[in-house]
This record gives structure tokens, C-alpha cells and sequence, in this order.
């Protein structure tokens, strides 16, 4: 039933890390002394296989879709957020929109099933790549928002496939080397919980959260919602079928941009909770998409860590952001750019003439 | 006796920061959901005086020097590495010369007592600004090294009191608002333990580390080292003379530094251990530099997590790196500028036509 999806083969290559490392050890400094930035230029090399690594024409991609499970009262903000926030993205005026433009990252926005039409044109796949932070518009709309899941599945089987093979396509049209997670849809953190609860057999309550700023009491009536979801569907297990039971349409956008990312051995950028659900899922598809995966940070959204520890994630922010869009990721990329800049122009101590430790 | 030094008075200003505070708050975006991007935001706002912060021409200063003390080997490396670390800032092959080119920082090293004369012209401060990363070398060397602290005082109170206005008078000349502080010194972890052990009061050992790479028994040697400085000097406890009882001419550099950048508003951004025991001398001198100063990361040296409970510092990563030089400073440089861009250039719920929360 996968067989629609690209083959991931593993990366790991002893000869490769330890070449790598060999590198990293001989630069002027003390072994190891620039700690997690050392970890980062190892994993971006690997992922790359370049030892020399160069990160090029980063492509932002927020996936955005409306959810029927927020009439449920899931979310703090109206489901009209969701479209309102997508012209946000156009305009240029939102965190993501900045972020980007301030790091040097393209951006592209992805109607996967907005519950209303995007005015704006549809960027044509063979027009010039813009300048970094002007937004391109994909139109990829499956439906007008997933059905309600507490009453049946979100998404049919051929919703959910053709939605990850929109996702593969996109992919496949982007430029670059990195591609950097984001997503937009009023009551996705919902979402996320319930694809983390099953997909991990972990109890829903640890780990729902106040996602765009519900009170404690909101909490507990979006957990009572959740946890009917997930007994309505209490048999469903296998991957394909909890995403499309319990999922969105931008969830399995993405599913399908991660697997044809990891396919191509592009860097994955992964953002906080909602974009980390879709990893979570797509390496229950393929395992070996996580060893293309870099973690911007852990978001302030309560199953986070949970999902984190869940991936083997290792986070490079810890700065409770959890606005979503991508903005975590868009707000680290410039930490990687740095670690490739390590190992392509760092001297080592014999070029440099550095006397090497005396003990 | 600080009348040389230049008066810092207060930025707390609780009308500005509810202003800013109000400016983000109405941004697009849940109420704190940035997280710790706001509060940089409002942070280097404040230190500028700006609602709208622009960081312009950032400098990273690499303050070195030599230390009498490491002739009783208190380091993994020979006092040479010094020099040579400065030819290799000079060449652009560091770790630091990398980080600064790739995120668009100026760099300038200053020789402030190396032991050892460096053969490259020095910096006209006429010259045009060159580009970023391109170094440029500053001669204010007080001595050749300081002294060794476990038999006298490491500076006379004369070469402490010049190297600070050196410090003083070097910023003076640097264009742009903010300074990025960085150092190399073989010997200069124990210079740092050393003064935040008796600032602080804090038994020398907890604060004693690896430093540049010793194994467990040379950092127990180094410790009774250290221990045995301290006694030497047991009645000094006023910031000046324990400077130079115990510190270093880099250290001292820095502090005037950072008095100086302080009394212009410049945001300080402090790296790791060593520059972080100058940040600490300058409070004792001035409390309110503490108010311009943003800390890049929590360093992988021992004592460092204890010097920033001193500061009451919350550094932006904590990656665990170990370098010096300014690594950590030029690596969190960009989440800065980033955090700027949020207050200058993101959207209002007013001006984007985005719906409010609706609980």
C-alpha cells in the first residue's frame, strides 16, 4: 500500500561521519569545543554527503489548511485565522514573512485545503525564483477543510493520497538543497495530539496544550474532545490510515513533502509541534526520513517534548516560541548556515601553523 | 577612584517597555508567542532606545593577551597558541573569522598584551570600514603578558587603569551600535575563575574548569593553582584591585570596553566565561552596564552557569560550546537581527485584518 511513496534509504555511513569528523577535529580549536554547532555541520554533511557543505536557495514551505474538528471550539482563534493569516503571508506582515526575508529564505505558501479561496495568482513553477521572503503561492486544495473527526474520518483515503502526493510534487519543483517546515491551520495543534497519542500510544492529556492560547479550562474541554476522537477511531493504527482519520490536509501535504525531501537528501528544517507531527508520521512510512531531519526547537505547546523525545530529537532553541508558521525553523536556518561555514573555511592547525594541545 | 570611568546611568524606563511590550503584543501572533524572540526584541529596543531597532555595523572585538600565570600550567595549550590564534583572526581561518564573515560582523582584534609583537600593520581608524569579517588589528598592548598572579599582583594598578581606557578610547572609534565581545589568551579560564571567585564569593573550584581541554587531574592541579593565587590575595575585594591583582590585560581591555559601549547604548553581546568575568568586573564598577547586555550562550566551562545566575543572565543557546574567541557571540548574532526585524517589520491585527482571539 506504500508503494506509491520513494524509496529512503539510510545514510549512515561510518566512513563518511568519521571523514567528517576527522575534519571538524583538525580545525583550530580544541576537540569538540564548539559543542552542538560541531553536531550541526556533521549532521547538515551527512544528510548532504558533502563534506565541504553548502546550503543552498532554502525553500520555507507553509502548508495551510482549515480543520471541521475546529467547530469544536478546539481553538482559541475563529477558523477565518487560517485564510486571514495566509493573506498575512502574502502581504508580507507576518513573523514567518519577516523571518524570512531577514534570513535569506524563499517562501512559499501552499493551500492544501483552506476552508476559502486564496485570491491571489498561483505562482507559475516556471517563473524566476523571487527574491527571498516574496511569497509564492501554490494552489494544492484537496477540499474546504477536513470533515469534523469526532463524527467520522477526517480525510477519505483518496483525500490523504492525493495530498501527499501534492506535497511529493511540490517538492520536486522547489529549488535548493534545504527544505524548512511550516504550517498554518486553526486547530492543527488538535491534530498533532491525536496523530502523537495514537501513533505513540501516549495519553492524549499529556500531551495537549493551550496551542494558540486557550486557559487551563479550554484545555481540559479540547482534551474531553480529543479523547472522543480517538476512541471513535479506536481500531484505526496503521500510519496511512490514522493520518487520514485524524489528520489535515496540510499534515499530509506535508508527509508528502518530508518523504520526497528526504528522497531527494534535501536538509529537513523541522518547526515545533504541528510540523513535527507530520516527521512523526512520515517516518512510520520510511524511518529513515529522520536522519534528514534538523530540529529548530522545542516549542512552548505541551507534547512537544513528548514528540521530540518520540523523533530522538535533539532541539537547538529552547525558547517556548509556539506560534507555528515555520517561524522557529525560519529563526534557527541561520545557525546551520553557520555550521556548513565551519567546515568549508575553518583552517586546521597544520594550514594555520597552530601549535596543537601540549598534554 | 572611578572618576575615569564614564557615567552609566539606568535605561529601566517602565512607559518605554509597556510601549514596546504593547507594540508586540498587537502583532500577529498570539500574546508571547515568540517566546524568547520577543523578549530579545524588547531587550536590545530598550538598550537602543528605539521602538523601531536598527542593528547597524556590528563589531566583534577579540581582546588578547598572555598570562604570567599559565607558566604554571593551568592550560591544555603553550602560551604561544596566543599569538599564533591571533595570525590565524588575522588570516580568516578561526572559528570566530568565519562566524563574523558569514553573519555579516566586523571584525577587529586588538593585541592588549600579547606576548609576542604581531608583525601586521595596525588599523588606521581613518581607513573605510572594510567588510565584514575582514579583520582589522588594533595595538594596544600594555605589556608583554601580565605577570604571574601567584606571586604578586598580575598588573601594577597603572597598566590596569590604562588598559581600561584603552578600552574606553578604542570604542569610542568604532562605528555602529553594537559591540560583540571576544578574546584569546592562553590562561584566561583561570584568570576568569579566579575573578569570579572572589567577586562572587564562590569556592574557586566550583568555577573552575576544563577550559580550553585539561583531563580531571590537570584541572585539579589547576584549582590548587588558583587556590593558592587567591590567598596570595586575600585581602583585595575592590573590583579595580582585584582586576589587576588577578586578572588579565585582555580582561581589563574588555572591561573598559564595555563601560564605554555601555555609556553609549550600544547592545553588548557577551560570549562566554572569560568575557562574561569582564562583564562582571564592569557591574561592580557600574551595576547598570548589566542593563545593556545580552548573553549568546551558556558555555560548556564549568563556572559559567554560576557567573550567569551573578549576572542574572538568560543566555539565548545552550550549546555547550567551550571556544572563546567569540564563537558564541557570532553564532547568536543573527537572532538579534531577527528579533529586530519582528518589532520593525511585522504587521499589527489591526493592519492585517486578522480576527482576535475570540475567548
Amino acid at each position: 500500500m506504500y508503494d506509491f511513496l520513494p524509496a529512503i534509504p539510510s545514510i549512515q555511513d561510518d566512513t563518511f561521519t568519521q571523514h567528517v569528523q576527522q575534519l571538524l577535529d583538525h580545525k583550530t580549536k580544541p576537540v569538540g569545543s564548539l559543542g552542538v554547532l560541531e553536531r550541526l555541520a556533521l549532521r547538515v554533511a551527512t544528510i548532504l554527503g558533502q563534506d565541504q557543505p553548502l546550503l543552498q536557495d532554502p525553500q520555507m514551505v507553509i502548508f495551510a489548511a482549515d480543520h471541521g474538528l475546529a467547530a469544536r471550539g478546539v481553538s482559541a482563534y475563529p477558523t477565518d485565522v487560517t485564510w486571514q493569516m495566509v493573506e498575512n503571508f502574502l502581504a508580507g506582515g507576518a513573523a514567518v514573512s519577516v523571518l524570512s526575508r531577514t534570513n535569506g529564505i524563499h517562501l512559499n505558501i501552499v493551500d492544501c485545503g483552506v476552508a476559502r479561496d486564496i485570491a491571489r495568482r498561483e505562482q507559475d513553477p516556471e517563473d524566476k525564483l523571487p527574491k527571498p521572503g516574496e511569497p509564492r503561492l501554490w494552489r494544492r486544495k484537496v477540499a474546504y477543510g477536513t470533515q469534523d473527526s469526532s463524527v467520522g474520518p477526517a480525510m477519505t483515503d483518496a483525500e490523504c493520497r492525493l495530498a501527499i502526493q501534492n506535497g511529493m510534487a511540490l517538492v520536486k519543483k522547489l529549488p535548493g538543497n534545504a527544505l524548512l517546515l511550516g504550517e498554518m491551520g486553526i486547530g492543527n495543534t488538535s491534530c498533532a495530539s491525536l496523530l502523537l497519542a495514537r501513533l505513540a500510544n501516549i495519553d492524549v492529556a499529556s500531551v495537549s496544550g493551550m496551542g494558540t492560547g486557550l486557559d487551563a479550562e479550554g484545555v481540559r474541554r479540547k482534551v474531553e474532545v480529543l479523547r472522543a476522537v480517538l476512541d471513535l477511531h479506536a481500531g484505526v493504527t496503521e500510519p496511512l490510515a490514522v493520518l487520514a482519520a485524524m489528520g489535515g490536509l496540510e499534515v499530509a501535504t506535508m508527509v508528502g513533502a518530508v518523504l520526497q525531501a528526504a528522497a531527494e537528501s534535501r536538509v529537513i528544517l523541522v518547526d515545533g509541534f504541528i510540523t513535527s507531527a507530520a516527521v512523526l508520521v512520515a517516518s512510520r512510512l520510511c524511518p529513515a526520513v529522520l536522519e534528514r531531519c534538523v530540529y529548530a526547537h522545542r516549542s512552548g505547546e505541551r507534547g512537544h517534548t513528548l514528540m521530540l523525545l518520540e523523533l530522538g530529537a535533539e532541539p537547538l532553541l529552547d525558547w517556548h516560541m509556539r506560534l507555528g508558521e515555520g517561524s522557529g525553523a525560519a529563526t534557527a536556518w541561520p545557525l546551520l548556515v553557520a555550521a556548513c561555514a565551519v567546515l568549508r573555511e575553518m583552517a586546521s592547525f597544520s594550514t594555520a601553523g597552530v601549535s596543537v594541545k601540549s598534554a
